[in-house]
């Protein structure tokens, strides 16, 4: 079977059921082919009643949306999230990537920047964009997450709302062991610091490991030039590791034989595990949510796709079910092929809805075995002074007779 | 080996040869880190000298590019092409997706277009956009191209001007099939002809096969809504065949059992192969283009990277080789993972320029067997009155001794 269709074979769905009242709305004789029923007020300046008779706008240097169309990111003070429930596959564009700055985006000439790698290695070297693309390239599709993405609290969220701390980009630039293996890495070196160009002047510290594994420095996104908000020219790419640590506007990298205490290691980025602080808590944990249907969508009794994402920071998402009765039973989803490494994974899922109150819920499990936990699980894990980072619970929406969407929002204590 | 790495193993290349003069330039004593040398006319006022002391803008609804990039598309009357050379990885981003339109891009509302499927069926059945997205989506990432992409006759010529008629994107949308299973295909239906809502009112017949294999409507593009240019709210999506096939702007789908001789297709698209005319001919054959270094880049002696682009119409790329002294012996090339069906597929081959004059070449072969053809393998099997249609011939770049690259554009006849 090809690749590009879902795993589960589809089938054939019924003809009668499928599209519910739809059908016996749509059928109509042949002579009348494009009569439609509308009011003045349906009818938009913007688009002529018949569009065959209007020669349209031609060719021009740089595409634009429909006018009917306008997703947005919602910006605070300091973050900006991707519409999820907009997203079909899996792919951000890339102006409504999520944002998170502590400090604003800088303007840097490319021309002028350098990434300077130096501390415990042979050669200390500056390289300028040009230089690394030079470099061997390389190409991945993977997701970026912020560690403290998620929230909850009102039954009116949008997964905008709940998760839209993450986006996924088709990242291309050098193996960051590449750049290492020019310089030279003295064996004594155990971590590394990676520094940003922003005012915030954001630094994190890196094990060494993650060097040799996947991490990248990249220079592009979605095949052009990495964007401003994203980290231009360079930023460093940590597959499925927190969002904080893929620095942005990359300029400085020293090798060390010890972790740096930086300042926001030691303060927004730490939280409590059951009396201890977990520190250095790299890896995303597996999580999954349903972009549709959800809050403020509206369902009509007969068949619904379920669709959602799923990913992992430990690898690849092994499976997803989806539970349409409130959490007593599971069933499987399909994975949209291929399945990548550390990518959002689209699942979908046919559900058939009786028309009766419940709720709906999605669940990932990893190729390391991991499930992704109820937040009761995770409440119990963590401790009373649970915080916001690393919060991956399963959610629920809330289906209502009337076919509203609703988010399951639990308290968290 | 992870997946998003390239094939060959990269090796470690010597430090010393890698960046070549540039290595030198860069060594810094630590205690010097950022001082550059500039000239006052170097500094852009859009640029702060650091960045470091400058709060940045915030968070924003909807991203920009750095002022630093602009890329464009090149117009025309009809058409407008991907500028290749800029392009890492193979998603192209959707504003500057490759264009192709007899009658300028139509306005068209979603809420009222619909899509009419009839002929011969059981039931033919008219579609909104909203009863498309209730039937099971299927992602897939693969290439449009035109069929008549290609140009050539001057050695000022980059990668855009020659073949920048093609894009990819990551497509959503339902499978053809899944609404043929809807209407119900009488057993007789051999072909089906698509019909656009533009002014010119596009339309192309295809074999029915087609719908049984990988034909979608599809209604969303890197994630998001389709664009206009490429037919918001829908279209025709037909893997590996003719751009012209895939038509835009879907409004309707008659089931046939002949082909209809529409317009297009008896001028426009059909071609002579040695005193017969080839019609039909849907497939686009394997081809590949080295998108750096071309013209009109510049590069230096010492290691180079020589990286582009091959794909198929028939299926995956097998491999590509690339040569460096002007055809005379080939190497096999890197190619980025995961490789995919139908789609543009990065490949990469490290060169160490000795900086004598020469010229380099690449060369597809896919699953198939099929291997690109030169351009006189394709005079000799087209005949004289050779077309400007699936003209898919192996390119080459002369290098000239200064470093700098033209086209070789080889003529027709």
């Amino acid at each position: 079977m090809d690749k590009h269709k879902t795993k589960a074979s589809a089938g054939k769905i019924s003809r009668r059921t499928l599209l519910g009242g739809v059908i016996a709305a749509a059928v109509l004789p042949v002579n009348n082919l494009f009569a439609s029923q509308r009011s003045p007020q349906d009818f938009l300046p913007l688009a002529p009643e018949d569009p065959t008779k209007v020669p349209g706008q031609g060719p021009s240097p740089l595409g634009k949306r429909s006018p009917f169309e306008s997703p947005v990111r919602k910006p605070s003070d300091i973050s900006s999230r991707t519409p999820l429930q907009d997203m079909h596959g899996t792919i951000t564009p890339s102006d409504l990537h999520f944002e998170r700055h502590h400090a604003g985006i800088p303007t840097i000439d490319p021309a002028i920047h350098e990434l300077l790698i130096h501390g415990l290695v042979e050669t200390p070297i500056k390289f300028t964009l040009a230089d690394l693309k030079k470099f061997p390239s390389v190409t991945r599709i993977c997701f970026i997450e912020c560690a403290g993405n998620f929230r909850t609290g009102k039954e009116e969220m949008t997964p905008q709302d709940i998760l839209g701390l993450t986006s996924q980009s088709e990242w291309t630039g050098v193996m960051l062991s590449t750049l290492f293996n020019e310089v030279g890495i003295d064996p004594s070196a155990k971590w590394f610091l990676a520094e940003g160009s922003d005012a915030a002047v954001m630094t994190r510290t890196i094990p060494l490991s993650k060097a040799w594994d996947d991490a990248m420095v990249v220079y592009a996104q979605n095949g052009e030039a990495i964007r401003p908000e994203q980290g231009y020219p360079m930023r460093l790419l940590l597959p499925g590791f927190e969002g904080n640590m893929n620095i942005k506007w990359l300029r400085r990298i020293k090798l060390s034989d010890e972790p740096y205490m930086t300042r926001e290691e030691t303060s927004k980025y730490t939280y409590p595990v059951k009396d201890r602080i977990r520190m250095f808590s790299f890896e995303l944990d597996a999580r999954s949510i349903i972009i549709y249907p959800a809050y403020p969508a509206k369902i009509n009794k007969g068949y619904v796709q379920i669709r959602g994402i799923a990913w992992s920071g430990r690898g690849k998402v092994e499976k997803v079910e989806v539970s349409t009765d409130r959490g007593q039973t599971w069933q499987i989803a399909n994975l949209q092929e291929p399945v990548l490494s550390k990518a959002h994974t689209y699942f979908r899922y046919e559900w058939n809805w009786d028309g009766d109150a419940t709720e709906i819920l999605s669940r990932v499990t990893d190729e390391t075995g991991y499930l992704q936990p109820t937040l009761q699980q995770l409440i119990e894990a963590r401790g009373p002074d649970i915080s916001g980072y690393h919060m991956n619970p399963v959610t629920a929406w809330k289906i209502n007779k009337d076919g509203t969407v609703l988010f399951k929002a639990e308290p968290l204590k």
